[in-house]
């Protein structure tokens, strides 16, 4: 069957002829399985548009947990030096990041991958490492691209009901629950340590207690895009596990603590082997240029890290503390948002804090339609949201 | 099977007890055959290196196909206005881009897809449409990525014999025995027009005549990266038959005549269906926010890619008979570059070529072990390309 000869301006005529509607469920049959169930990532509401609608310093924007300070001053420096270079092809090694990664981290170059973001790294654990007919586990209220990962790769989402909600760690990871989960099929665990969006996290012993449960051959990524701004005492990044278990693999960004959302840099920590595996099918030029060079950057001015750190931990107990007294109840988080429950009216207080310019993330998509993730803004972003909560809530 | 207990800083004892050394055979021997056959992009000689040994200033970097004129001075100048939103995610709709993209091409919003490159594209349209037990059909000496993307989805490669050394087009695709390559399992057909590596094209009425062949619901995947530098009378890009051939994807790229490599920036023109489809697989922020902004400043200053490909196109003219009035062989071209038959001493040349800081890129990759690629530099790099040429051939 030839294509139909149809010109451009007259759409009409292939439907005279009975021809087929060539639409996304026309191509989408054509599509791999996986594809099929797929839906693509809910990035939240279209801030574009409303920061044309409201003006971009009357809008508080705190759906999406990005870092109020912005990256290192060192960061946008790095930035201008590499402006006169934006013709050449990035290093296709990222060598300088990797090894002032593997420098920071304790590693060897070689455990080390970089992505266009964690989500790009999340995405090819799965499309390496499951397929049709294999299992991949995680937790109910894990982070959403594990499931798009798991669907996108064609394999079986296992997913494990979380702790309940009346936990210490609600709706938290049940690592009792997701090493009983797996099972001959499974090639792949997600775990979230702290978790988004729960904001929940779990404890060494606990972590080693599951690593230990987990058979050698079942590759665990665990998923630490908010690990710099953790910090209570029995919070543990699995780092100094990477020797003990091989089947380990760690995911990182810089768009959380190190405040470079815009620029898509994540990085893998694992066996040399497991890397080597992996860049079989990383994108040579997978991170940009001007990215490679404000990572690095950013990665060494360790100071403006630990501040940005710090202010956000002190935020986040302020503005936990005043949710609180509203008669709000928020989860323990050790990350730079909080997941709070609204109840019933959830949905219209949510509609309503938009129309005051202050943008949340709703959690219907995840299951939670009575909660909503508030990110930890600056002190103003703050007070702009209790003032409009404030309005909203009487 | 429990993992080991060995710990980080005692590997050997792994050893000891008999347990397997986990590199990169035993994860390969874990992941997806497609994967278990991949081999990573060669992406040439490692620039960062040799620009250590030698002094960027005097390196003529030849061998990456880049845009020797750099970019719009506006692309500089939308980076330096994004960098105070380096904090916040990119816009995950790229709407901007798209929209400028709409209206340049002539197309609708809803036809335009952003990649992270087009290397992100062209993996993800094997990834979506084809898998195991499918076909993709592409030439020989054909982008490098075809054969990548064809691999990572787990399909079967069927490469077509390109045209042969002494034909107008050498080694340029046979479109004829494209089309008859094409059987009940085919899924995709990658073709590039101009070709990468060979610099080779075809004409309007030979696409006509090939996309005719073509049935309706096997996709026909052009990649145009080179296109805005194409000006042979007979050379036309597919665009205007986007709306006469449903099955048409046509891949473009901001890496080479907008001299934008750095950043990573492709983008996908298709049926609104076939669109959304990708979209479903896209990672939400996959184009970073500097590249977007850059991009569409890019895009508005038609003066500067005009003299751009001007200037590239009289180098290329001057460049090519410079190269044959060596008594080389060139290859016809409609891009910056020009692929060049050295004969049995090839490697010899090249790598004497490296040592007088002139970069090209060895074809033995592409089976063309007699031959290099040549990228059209600036007046001054080809100067300095020939003058040690002559040294090296002498």
């Amino acid at each position: 069957m030839s294509a139909p000869a149809t010109q451009a301006q007259e759409p009409a005529s292939r439907e005279d002829r009975g021809a087929p509607a060539y639409d996304e469920a026309w191509f989408a049959a054509r599509a791999q399985a996986g594809i099929q169930r797929l839906k693509a990532y809910d990035p939240g509401h279209d801030l574009v548009a409303l920061r044309r609608r409201f003006g971009e310093a009357n809008l508080a924007e705190l759906g999406s947990n990005e870092n109020p300070y912005g990256p290192s001053p060192q960061a946008r420096a790095a930035i201008l030096d590499s402006l006169h270079a934006l013709h050449r092809y990035p290093d296709p090694l990222g060598a300088d990041l990797k090894r002032a990664l593997a420098a920071k981290h304790g590693v060897d170059v070689a455990q080390v991958q970089l992505g266009n973001g964690s989500h790009e790294l999340l995405m090819q654990l799965a499309q390496v490492f499951a397929g049709p007919g294999d299992e991949v586990v995680f937790s109910r209220y894990g982070f959403a691209v594990f499931a798009l990962a798991t669907q996108a790769a064609g394999a079986t989402m296992r997913i494990v009901e979380a702790l309940p909600r009346d936990a210490a760690m609600p709706c938290g990871h049940d690592l009792d629950a997701i090493a009983a989960a797996i099972g001959p099929a499974t090639r792949l665990v997600y775990v979230a340590n702290p978790n988004n969006p729960t904001g929940t996290w779990f404890g060494r012993e606990a972590m080693i207690a599951f690593l230990d449960r987990v058979p050698a051959d079942v590759l665990v990524v665990m998923d630490e895009a908010y690990a710099e701004m953790a910090e209570a005492p029995d919070y543990a990044s699995a780092l100094s596990l990477l020797g003990r278990y091989p089947n380990l693999a760690i995911t990182r960004t810089f768009s959380k603590a190190y405040g470079l959302a815009g620029l898509r840099v994540g990085y893998l920590l694992a066996q040399p082997g497991l890397v080597q595996v992996m860049d079989r099918l990383r994108e040579s030029f997978n991170v940009n240029g001007p990215a490679l060079a404000a990572c690095v950057a950013a990665l060494a001015d360790e100071a403006h890290l630990d501040w940005a750190c710090a202010r956000n931990a002190e935020q986040r107990a302020a503005l936990a503390a005043a949710l609180q007294q509203r008669g709000l109840r928020v989860f323990p988080s050790q990350t730079n948002f909080v997941l709070v429950e609204f109840g019933p009216r959830t949905a219209q207080i949510e509609a309503a804090l938009v129309e005051r310019g202050v943008i949340l993330r709703p959690m219907a998509g995840y299951g939670l339609a009575d909660c909503l993730r508030i990110s930890v803004g600056s002190p103003d972003e703050n007070r702009r949201l209790l003032a409009a909560l404030d309005q909203v809530l009487t």
